[in-house]
């Protein structure tokens, strides 16, 4: 049987315009009006007790689940949102915020600066993930929820996730990280730097002052190219593209041989048309700076009365299993409801986008339970 | 006990400089005359039965051992080379190459075309790892060796060991490759084609010719950044760096915050100062087109009168074991004498020229067999 699909889809844009509606970042900087970007599938029942926050990954955006009109592709976890799916839009009202910093919709660097009328370009604040988090908190106040039944995300909507943990827990029944991390190693820390640099190496990069003029695009095509190298495995490059040739484009020494050549330059050429270079060394940076790791999680050191379905994936080696089971450590010794699944995936990181079918048994079972349970932990 | 060390080491050059002593590449270009850089250490005995041949790495050079007249840092590999170590220079004659393609000394794009008096910039020939070979067999020659006592190298260097097994197996009573591969999977290819990406996307780069302008620095930067992240493992950078903050260098947003990026940093500058951007483009492309897997190692699937020591090393992720146990299976198919090694390191690729007690044990043991046993398996 076919699943419904989402159709007119919009995405809606939440601004908090007046003082004090100004955020307070986490560097001491303050910025307002500030914008999200955000989108809704389903209805919030009467309660309000059956909302999801979904949070998204580095690139991602709001547009989460089905087609904008006349649009050929759905948003980029569809598979996952919609009536009878995981998420189940028959049943939940699934909120999918963008983040602050970013470049799709929510305020960031390529904004206007009211004071100046330019893009703020690096006279952006420093962004945190806890700064993303406290901007779609003012969100879920404006949508009138008390109480979200899940935040979910994967990779860096993990670190979103974690951080409604640390921050709010008081507004969340429960937790779904995916194939995320309570901190950076250096080794991820390296990758993100050797992405920074070579936006940063590129001339027309200009110190952020791009906006109107040529952009640093080469340098965000190799910097993009470092992070799909780190999203697949091994085994899925092999098993993708071997060492089977491409037809050459022309005669010259350095075109692409391989296929793998040709999809990194393709993937690179591609990203940026829908990035901004200055998003990309902000948003990494707030995520090589999250860390919540230790006690850090849970400042009060006490149980907490939120629910934990906490996955992983064996060939992710960005994200490694052992990251997401020190999440799960921290939980358990607080003897808190935690459950660890790793999924035996050879997609590497990108397994959160593509292990559809047993994500949907996990997750569907969790909230389900979560949800029949929420009469009863009501406070 | 201290062990002596070598001193007062000088680089040679041996140059085949007339017709028909050019080089005939892979490709079918002609090139000459062809220089090659290398050093010896220790004496050839009698009847030149004691000779070794170290091969080196993708930015390795012909000085592997020992020190220059008032030079305070020794060759590469010193910790493996010299009296009483692995490779003895007491008992053997240890012979180190440089490569073509490189710039290092020996013929490259760097070096002047005697036909033009500009250098050769991309119109020099595409380079493979035969080519480097058969070049280095015109200087074993030249030193009037007939049959080597081991080829021996550590990742490229590993490949050129393996490439004298199957272009010369008549002239090599043994071999030993470590931390490499009989081919580059897509992943490899992969970080190579980022590295090359990130140098050809510098506008000083200029399609090669920067020659006597200023060079493409900051994409070389780049790529050597990615590169040292390969060499290491997710737990040699725990160990090293784990999250540790640096000085910051000035106030600027996007200085260095952590140890690991500014080792980066400071990993990619020192290495635009010793090495050609366009060496980089030649060398990494000679390392994807590698391809000695199934029964190219050994094409007429007869089983070779050559002893091998194949070693590996556990957290080595950017040439894993499994490869190193694709070389053992091949050698075995044809009942060969190969022994196989994992060293468990978690120094990553890194650790050939860091696991020096384990490799030295193994090594001189090796050797030390395939030395008494070469009256006997005389031919």
């Amino acid at each position: 049987m076919k699943k419904k699909t989402l159709v007119n889809v919009e995405t809606k844009l939440f601004t908090f315009a007046e003082p004090p509606n100004e955020l307070l970042f986490e560097s001491g900087q303050k910025l307002g009006p500030i914008t999200l970007a955000y989108e809704t599938y389903g209805d919030l029942n009467q309660d309000a007790s059956n909302a999801i926050l979904v949070l998204h990954a580095f690139s991602g955006d709001a547009h989460a689940a089905g087609y904008y009109k006349g649009d050929k592709k759905p948003g980029w976890w569809d598979d996952m949102i919609g009536p009878g799916k995981a998420l189940d839009t028959d049943k939940y009202f699934v909120i999918s915020s963008n983040i602050i910093g970013g470049c799709k919709g929510s305020t960031g660097p390529s904004s206007k600066n009211p004071k100046t009328g330019k893009p703020y370009a690096l006279d952006f604040p420093v962004v945190t993930i806890a700064d993303m988090v406290n901007a779609q908190r003012r969100l879920i106040d404006h949508l009138g929820i008390h109480k979200l039944l899940s935040v979910i995300g994967g990779s860096m909507g993990g670190m979103q996730a974690l951080q409604w943990v640390a921050a709010y827990p008081e507004r969340i029944r429960s937790a779904i990280p995916i194939a995320t991390a309570l901190k950076h190693s250096p080794q991820q820390i390296a990758f993100n730097e050797v992405g920074r640099q070579a936006v940063m190496a590129d001339v027309e990069w200009n110190h952020g002052n791009y906006y109107g003029k040529s952009r640093p695009e080469r340098g965000l095509a190799v910097a993009r190219m470092v992070g799909h190298i780190t999203y697949m495995s091994d085994k899925s490059m092999e098993e993708k593209f071997s060492r089977k040739l491409k037809e050459k484009d022309s005669n010259y020494k350095f075109d692409a041989d391989f296929e793998v050549e040709g999809y990194l330059r393709y993937q690179g050429d591609s990203f940026v048309r829908r990035f901004d270079a200055n998003s990309y060394l902000y948003i990494t940076k707030a995520i090589d700076y999250f860390d919540l790791s230790g006690a850090k999680l849970i400042p009060t050191g006490k149980s907490l009365d939120v629910a934990f379905l906490v996955i992983a994936f064996k060939s992710d080696w960005l994200y490694p299993p052992y990251q997401s089971q020190e999440i799960v450590r921290q939980l358990k010794m607080r003897h808190m409801d935690a459950t660890y699944m790793e999924i035996r995936s050879t997609y590497g990181h990108d397994a959160f986008l593509l292990e559809v079918e047993e994500e949907t048994m996990l997750i569907r079972h969790f909230l389900g339970r979560i949800f029949a349970e929420r009469g009863r932990n009501a406070k």
